[in-house]
């Protein structure tokens, strides 16, 4: 049970976390804070949170558990606006999605409270950003990765284990860079390849009708495209090391098939098309 | 009103549209041929056809309306088998992907009977093959492009948009080269994209723990990694040109797009995740 819980940052990723913990009556009091005073006047009116407090620090006095759903470009700040004033029971937690930048911004900034942080990362999201596309369901059976530190304490990585259980989730510990290098590949990858297909049609000089021939197919394959730019910014500068190694290699690769297409060579475009389709199938079934 | 329809290749397509022509009541008789007869019995039992002839030659004896539905690497030796016993009034139009190649194969093996020919495009479709995966309302509010020739009979064409429009599609008209332009950019762009990278991901030495954390957004990226193999190989193929033009663009902008997380450059990143963001929602929301 949760006596107070403080939501920094409080938009689809934070507000699902508050709707589904105090649906499972997990939680007494939920506190937000976040840039904008309008997002958290807007919280409160949806019932996601109970109060505000503008200033991070003053927001998570009292808090046994402070989830911190800032961008990744901002975490370090946050970590050190919260030191000082975090409870004697307080522990720490995050919803970055590339954690060796997060694990340095806390190593940086945390000091002797270190030992508090749970770095984690729910793997749920929409295309939608802001608290109102949040809802309670967000994380059911839905996979959470925890990289708990050498320092973390273990009752601190418990707790953050229930809380999201109590969500619905299943929770996972991993390294962090082995976090990192399979979020690139499985989630970083395809939203920077989506982002620049649509750019590189919208600045084609036919872009209206290109557009307008899309059909399902190209809407599914675009979706992860309407993400928030700002989000992503900054998850390909936290986890530029593992992306550009995924891009080299995809571009090799799509190299590769061009020069299979070139020469008209179908074997072989029939063997990646089938791979491809294979692998798709083998693991969307589970 | 259609007396005798004639589906050549009952799949996902012409299964679809032979449903939905009988639910419309435009047709009295439909009869299918293919390459496999256990196919066309599937389509017996379910009622997307009347009767079949493996023979494509004696299956369109007397129909009046032909649509061909192949793969399109087997285009030309159907309409080489249909040409010598197509009726005087038949009408023929085809549904595949990429419009030059079709072309080609109805002039090389049409012969005096070119002007009857209709090449046609609907641009719906599913992830899934196969007369079972048919439906009558695939081609609801979806487009179907036509690109007839100089050639072709205007009435032949106005039958053939008819058609589709009395299964709820909107028919426009455009010419040969600029469809298969614009299908590179909407259509195979993105499925070469996504089956090359499920297929990158798959040869990972981590691949199992890879996929088991995908999230819902790469779920619907490669959604159209799971389409047909062979379809596809064909279609990269058909229309190699216009595709190999996209992949070099493409290609070229992530280049640039990795040089720019390799520099840190996070306004350049924020500009293209923006101006893809934009496109896709403007145009998504049509």
């Amino acid at each position: 049970m949760i006596r107070r819980l403080c939501i920094i940052g409080v938009g689809l990723i934070g507000g699902s976390l508050a709707r589904a913990l105090r649906q499972a009556g997990y939680v007494q009091e939920i506190v937000g804070s976040s840039r904008r005073v309008e997002h958290l006047q807007e919280a409160v009116e949806l019932g996601v949170i109970d109060r505000f407090d503008i200033d991070a620090a003053r927001a998570v006095q009292g808090a046994d558990m402070i989830v911190v759903c800032v961008p990744l470009g901002a975490m370090e700040q946050t970590f050190r606006s919260i030191a000082p004033t975090l409870a004697p029971d307080a522990v720490v937690t995050d919803a970055g999605s590339a954690k060796a930048r997060v694990v340095a911004a806390a190593r940086a900034a945390l000091g002797a409270r270190l030992s508090c942080f749970v770095p984690g990362h729910p793997i749920a999201g929409t295309e939608k950003s802001g608290v109102a596309a949040s809802f309670a369901e967000l994380y059911r059976n839905r996979k959470v990765i925890l990289t708990p530190l050498a320092e973390t304490d273990p009752a601190a990585t418990a707790r953050v284990q229930t809380m999201w259980e109590t969500v619905g989730a299943q929770v996972q510990c991993m390294g962090v860079e082995h976090h990192d290098e399979v979020l690139a590949a499985t989630s970083h990858l395809p939203h920077v390849l989506a982002f620049q297909m649509v750019d590189t049609l919208a600045r084609m000089s036919d872009e209206d009708e290109i557009f307008r021939y899309a059909a399902g197919g190209f809407r599914d394959f675009t979706r992860i495209a309407s993400s928030d730019p700002v989000m992503w910014r900054d998850i390909c500068l936290a986890n530029d090391r593992a992306v550009l190694l995924m891009l080299e290699r995809y571009q090799q690769d799509l190299s590769r098939l061009a020069e299979a297409i070139r020469a008209g060579d179908g074997v072989e475009l029939e063997r990646v098309f089938r791979n491809a389709k294979a692998a798709r199938d083998r693991h969307s079934e589970r």
